[in-house]
């Protein structure tokens, strides 16, 4: 028999977070005057604990106890050598996954939902909100609240909210109250909605609402919460590819190429990280964020500062952006419909240290399917998007005739996204991919803001 | 921090499954005639080789490595201490659940599908067919047919079948194939159709059509497959309570108390034959099957002889039965909806080696609810009804100021039965609780067939 699943014992879970701020220089995030924004200013949207993790330099971070303690419930999560993908596509390629999917809520997002839910408790705050896109998120932080005793308030993207009717259920079954967004319950929700009443929604929408319910509470007990693009929330999701590094160790190996699919970047940069620090560092090393080609963020949209959100409550990020107003086609893999991409994750695509790919929908659940078929787990839409260029680099190990080893994250599974297997096995499942025209004039939006620098990580 | 999952190494699986036939005493199947069928007589329905196990009264069965090879994607699965639970129940006892939620189906049913689909294929099969009740076997088994390239057909109760759309896109993403139960498809589903259009199907009718489908096959190459009752199933099943033991002695403990929930009686007997085995021996311990009040075959019926599905193709079983003919009410756990219990299960029940339990549905989904926002994972409906013993049980443990240790099965998860939280929030879950009166004629179906002889196990 072999072993295909290799495991750390409980006690070998990473101690610590890697920072990667630590090994890059960053253009900072700027306020509406156009100045770095100063950490007072995000005072009133996140608690001050987490402020000072979004902005530290420091290459290590301690993970509290009390968050292991929860992390524990389901990490270390195995790395699985996927023989029967490996025979299935007959390639010399050594393929290992991360598998993320065994969280309760199914995906990475807890990595980050759990530490966030409890700085927020440390700092006294009694409610948190959010926005979700497919809901992976929105259930996460959820679990993680019921963890620290918080409410949890999550704004669902409405296209998501109809499409998957479970997601709703599942955060009540943690104590969380789950909205369709847009929502008559802010002014940015009511305004989206007097612009387009029928619109599918977007995260940009969602992001607005949830940081206006939490600034508006006036007890100033409410903070928001995000679950992808900011740097803490990267850096707390690097346990991923710090047991990966451990448990590729374990069996003498290292990746030649690593690959995570990219919405807002988190499960990406959980993963490729720690071997970014490396090929920083001089490894040699291929790293691929993977994009739907119908939301092409990183491979279509320039790097440029822009908001993160519709309404432009957030600060100007520097990243890639298709514009804080575009409304991407209604794709089932929902978590990878936002406009922009974690500055962290956009800096390292700036100077080449990773390089962006796009996949369309059909060939994601081409991948999606043999993978379920062979490794068994049913993967999220997400994932059968990483799972579209690993096949892809497979088979092209195999014309090469090379024996590379293949390293990507499975960020889920798809037991609540199974509306989209049945819409694939039907027919249903259109490749949307956005051309230079399609596009054009999304520019516009940011075309008068400020331009970041190119900056080199290189040390 | 506090090691809360219990991990055997990939190399500790069970390489024997235990087999209970070797330290009880059992009454044996019936033919049409009255008399104890033969294995020929089984040979259209099921392949030899599997109804040579369903016969062997040898005490230890080697597991294939072919059959480990597949099992090995998620075994050994891990033992959990429930730390959050305890607490939350503030009891001394300490609570510790095997985690079978953690196969790609979702559920402990793999255990059995994977080793039935490839005794099948050993024997030359090319086709399965099967029933289903919430899904879970069916998923399991198309899950267990794809990795052996057979092909999967499943017929699942309509009740299910409607509550829970994203079943039939599970199966067939593993490439299996599922109708509603009845169909027009069998003599079997045609017939219930006509005697009720609107019913909302069972498990004895849905056995029926897929008995039927297979034996039809004029090519020979179709089998029928079971996912629970049987005593191959069982024997399957006891990897659970084979690695729970070891886990266990891994921290030094042994339960006083074992509890698994209990429709057809697989997920239970697997987790407690290991135990049954001990006591059978001489040790003190509890040991409890847990159905709901609203099909209640073990604490409400009789031990007798009847058939396991209602178009009666199948042998007379020695069984607690409600009657094959009898329709139980539309409780959310499909799973527990059988009207008769595996003849290993029943025949321990009546000599006492197990004690039945039962719960009603709202006490089911409350603990349901507790588990989850404790333990994080969201349990299947079956799940709860264990859960609900074990709150149970932690409350009396914690009356009786005793250090009680509890063992249950987490079966499976509930990320498809979310529609059943989403009523019991809603507060549309009843209290179904079936009378004496209630019952009042269900035995006229078995009242002229010969009666089982009450056999002792003790050595």
């Amino acid at each position: 028999m072999r072993n295909r699943q290799i495991l750390l014992k409980p006690d070998e879970i990473p101690r610590q977070w890697y920072n990667i701020l630590a090994d890059i220089k960053m253009n900072p995030p700027l306020g509406p005057d156009g100045k770095p924004i100063s950490p007072d200013q995000l005072a009133p949207v996140f608690p001050m604990n987490l402020i000072e993790q979004e902005v530290s330099t420091k290459r290590w971070i301690d993970i509290p106890e009390e968050i292991l303690d929860v992390l524990s419930i389901w990490h270390p999560t195995p790395l699985v050598r996927a023989y029967n993908l490996e025979k299935a596509l007959d390639t010399p390629a050594r393929i290992y996954f991360k598998n993320e999917s065994v969280s309760p809520p199914g995906s990475h997002k807890p990595n980050t939902a759990v530490p966030q839910a409890y700085y927020n408790k440390v700092f006294g705050i009694k409610r948190i909100t959010t926005e979700t896109g497919a809901g992976q998120w929105g259930s996460a932080l959820s679990f993680a609240c019921c963890h620290y005793g918080l409410e949890c308030k999550v704004f669902m993207v409405r296209i998501s909210f109809d499409q998957k009717p479970y997601r709703k259920s599942m955060m009540a079954a943690w104590g969380g109250n789950c909205v369709p967004s847009p929502s008559m319950e802010t002014k940015a929700g009511r305004d989206a909605l007097e612009l387009d009443p029928d619109t599918p929604g977007t995260l940009g929408i969602a992001i607005s609402e949830a940081i206006e319910a939490a600034v508006a509470d006036e007890s100033g007990l409410t903070r928001y919460s995000l679950g992808s693009v900011l740097n803490h929330v990267m850096l707390h999701q690097t346990i991923i590819g710090l047991e990966a590094k451990r448990q590729l160790e374990k069996v003498n190996e290292y990746p030649d190429i690593v690959i995570g699919c990219a919405g807002g970047g988190s499960n990406f940069a959980g993963l490729a990280f720690p071997f970014a620090y490396d090929k920083i560092h001089g490894k040699k090393i291929e790293i691929y964020p993977v994009e739907p080609a119908g939301c092409p963020t990183l491979t279509k949209a320039p790097f440029v500062y822009d908001h993160g959100d519709t309404a432009k409550y957030t600060p100007l990020l520097p990243m890639y952006s298709l514009g804080h107003t575009f409304v991407p086609p209604p794709v089932h893999s929902g978590g990878l419909r936002y406009h922009g991409m974690a500055p962290t994750v956009s800096q390292l695509v700036d100077e080449g240290i990773f390089e962006a790919r796009s996949v369309t929908q059909g060939n994601t659940y081409a991948a999606g399917v043999l993978a379920a078929r062979t490794e068994g787990i049913i993967p999220a839409p997400e994932t059968c998007h990483a799972l579209a260029l690993v096949v892809e680099e497979a088979k092209k190990a195999k014309e090469e005739g090379k024996e590379k080893v293949i390293l990507f994250n499975w960020s889920g599974h798809g037991l609540l996204d199974l509306g989209a297997y049945e819409a694939y096995f039907a027919g249903n499942i259109k490749d949307i991919e956005l051309s230079e025209q399609d596009l054009h004039g999304s520019e516009k939006v940011y075309a008068d803001y400020p331009k970041p620098q190119h900056l080199k990580s290189r040390p």
